[in-house]
């Protein structure tokens, strides 16, 4: 059994953001909620309370400055902040941002299927950028 | 406008489990997944980036006590975290214990409606006793 969240920095080297000290940030290929991210820790760990007290502020300290990011850059109604993992259980967080103009506004991500969203490769990078520039600042 | 989650505690009696320093823990009356906890902040605030560093940190420790005891008491295959307010936006966390015999398993709780599952008065009462001696312990 390989997990895909262990090589998911390795594997897709054009939604990177960031190697923070906790986690990775990646951008999530499909944009149908435009900014939405990963961020992911290194340690393949799956629980909050696996954590030890210091690491869990560390990736919450991260999760939550993603989330700023994402809340000046894009100016959504709310972050959505999820630790799920039943498909995969390495700890991965996705931040969400959502906007009154979404089709399931307010409803969950998860209330519909939707057709993914795909940028061209130069729309990926400069919405890579932007968030990097941020995240950095 | 009022806010559901600044009078919930009083509202609900029947539901308390436990007030902690930084929140409230509650049973959801809906229990279809069996342990499913609401913890929200006592103060009114939306979103990780908006609470001070040493308060966050607080209020994710506390998310992950009862995620442990949830863990303990109902053996649940995965805990799923979910901070997400488009509706009420005042910061509750969804804590829901996950169970491979659940029948969205493995797949997000919203992603099909469910009818709610109400229990009996004293079965309320059991559990909620169960997860607050944990918690204190």
């Amino acid at each position: 059994m390989t997990c895909p969240m262990c090589t998911k920095w390795h594997d897709e080297p054009d939604l990177r953001i960031a190697a923070l000290e906790q986690c990775y940030v990646m951008l999530n290929r499909d944009q149908f909620f435009q900014g939405y991210c990963f961020v992911f820790t290194r340690e393949h760990v799956t629980e909050l309370f696996h954590l030890e007290k210091k690491v869990r502020a560390a990736v919450m300290a991260e999760v939550s400055s993603v989330a700023a990011v994402l809340y000046s850059s894009f100016a959504p109604a709310k972050i959505n902040y999820e630790l799920l993992g039943n498909m995969v259980p390495h700890m991965h967080w996705h931040v969400v941002p959502r906007f009154t103009t979404d089709p399931l506004w307010p409803r969950p991500i998860w209330s519909e299927p939707h057709t993914a969203v795909a940028l061209a490769a130069a729309e990926y990078a400069q919405r890579i950028k932007l968030i990097r520039s941020r995240l950095e600042a």
